[in-house]
């Protein structure tokens, strides 16, 4: 496909994730994080097109062309992390989008994984590397080559492992490495819900409510490692009940209002959700 | 300067503008228009990236670019007019930005005059034939040439008229034509008011006092089109009410329901502080 169609879907795809409102727990354009505003996040989208762009022409470089990304996120804002998990996602997926005639889910999904499983020790490298630039905050406390530093890219580099084999040690737990080494599972099969959604209502709602049935069936790392497994299941269960009383508005902002108060951010839900709308834009989701 | 550089800046100004709120009578994060809402000035501000990167490196052609950056607009949203009067602004300014070697306000505003001054017959007509795919709003009773229809575009032919000759028609009674052939007076030294705003206060509010203060100093063309000169006289004294007692908030809030609600949208001031955005970016004004 076309490399500015290809680019412009993936912009498109992380302005209106992060837009969509009430998104329980994460940045949307009603609310901010202390040091992370939406406006950071509108910057960084404007940041990374030439990085997306670049990526729909390349064969090889995930780990390079992840890398570039954030530097370029970061050179145009001061928030600190906005896109490194949902470029951990779309870089290999652009890729993908760019080496495919068509928007064929099948096609593209196989490409894509394709790609991840032709990652090299570099490409491992490279995303370690990027990983402190992003300023992602975790808790130290994770399992080995779970925190990006420089001791894992030693243990990374005499063990020679590919992206692809760092990203299986933490698939058990981190459900963006599960899409990654899983072939984007559910990347492609909220992609199809969205689209669902979007044709009964907004695409605000349309979003939300990806969302919140994404966080009703699976628990979000970034929860999940912060805050521990009881409240990432309370999480999981209080969106499921939101989704089975059909996504009440009112119940919704409740719930965003609960978990923006405990700092409870699902942004690994977040970003699988920008993922499946650039699928959706792909195949001609529009606003 | 770096032709990515420019049109990032470029697509960055028309976002943080769209998204500042509250924007008196204005479309902002927080509201939207009954068929024009904010998901489409995102969708609209992504679509234009291309047209604005290759617009840094050309030396004419005003208004082919213009005409092909509201059909892209057109292409990836449907929401009617977003960004026809910011697209005659952003054009010319990148094409200048791209042609310039720093981000020096003198070299810029000479370089944009001097497009502007050279415009042909076809950008003229170019213009003429986007302003009707763009879906622009107007009155049918405005002056000759105002309507820009195919009868327009005829008279203009016979006559040899440039774009430049065409604005001059115009720029009387409209604030962006006047930009247009005044040598973006107003978008520079708005630019510089953003910039001491932003020394002080939140991106947002730098944009949304800069725009109150446009408001209070200029009237806007749409609103006097629309509304009549009493109407615009009343916008106008309002907004300089609003400045003289310092920007508060709830006053903002309450002039922008009382805009709202009667329909009055000042898009002309949105246009020029979308360009004075873009000016102050170049020059290196980040969030």
């Amino acid at each position: 496909m076309n490399e500015e169609y290809v680019a412009r879907s993936a912009q498109l795809a992380l302005l209106l994730e992060v837009s969509a409102y009430p998104k329980p727990g994460n940045v949307g354009r009603t609310h901010d994080f202390k040091n992370t505003r939406y406006e950071h996040f509108l910057a960084s989208s404007v940041a990374v097109y030439p990085v997306l762009r670049e990526a729909t022409s390349r064969g090889k470089g995930v780990g390079e062309l992840i890398r570039r990304g954030v530097e370029e996120s970061m050179e145009w804002q001061s928030g600190g992390n906005t896109h490194f998990g949902a470029l951990l996602l779309l870089i290999p997926l652009a890729m993908a989008a760019g080496a495919c005639e068509s928007n064929d889910h099948e096609g593209l999904r196989q490409k894509a994984k394709e790609i991840m499983l032709n990652t090299s020790v570099d490409d491992a490298v490279e995303v370690y590397r990027a990983f402190p630039k992003a300023k992602v905050k975790v808790r130290t406390d994770v399992p080995e080559l779970d925190v990006m530093d420089e001791a894992s890219v030693k243990e990374i580099m005499e063990k020679k492992l590919s992206l692809y084999e760092t990203l299986t040690i933490s698939a058990p737990y981190d459900l963006i490495s599960r899409e990654l080494v899983g072939g984007f599972d559910k990347t492609f099969r909220y992609a199809s819900l969205l689209r669902d959604f979007a044709r009964k209502k907004s695409i605000n709602d349309a979003i939300t409510h990806t969302y919140l049935k994404l966080l009703s069936e699976e628990e979000d790392t970034f929860v999940k490692m912060k805050f521990g497994a009881e409240k990432s299941k309370y999480v999981l269960e209080r969106a499921k009940e939101i989704v089975r009383r059909g996504y009440v508005l009112k119940e919704m902002e409740e719930f965003d209002s609960e978990l923006i108060g405990e700092g409870i951010n699902p942004g690994s839900t977040a970003d699988i959700i920008a993922a499946a709308l650039f699928i959706a834009i792909l195949g001609g989701l529009r606003v």
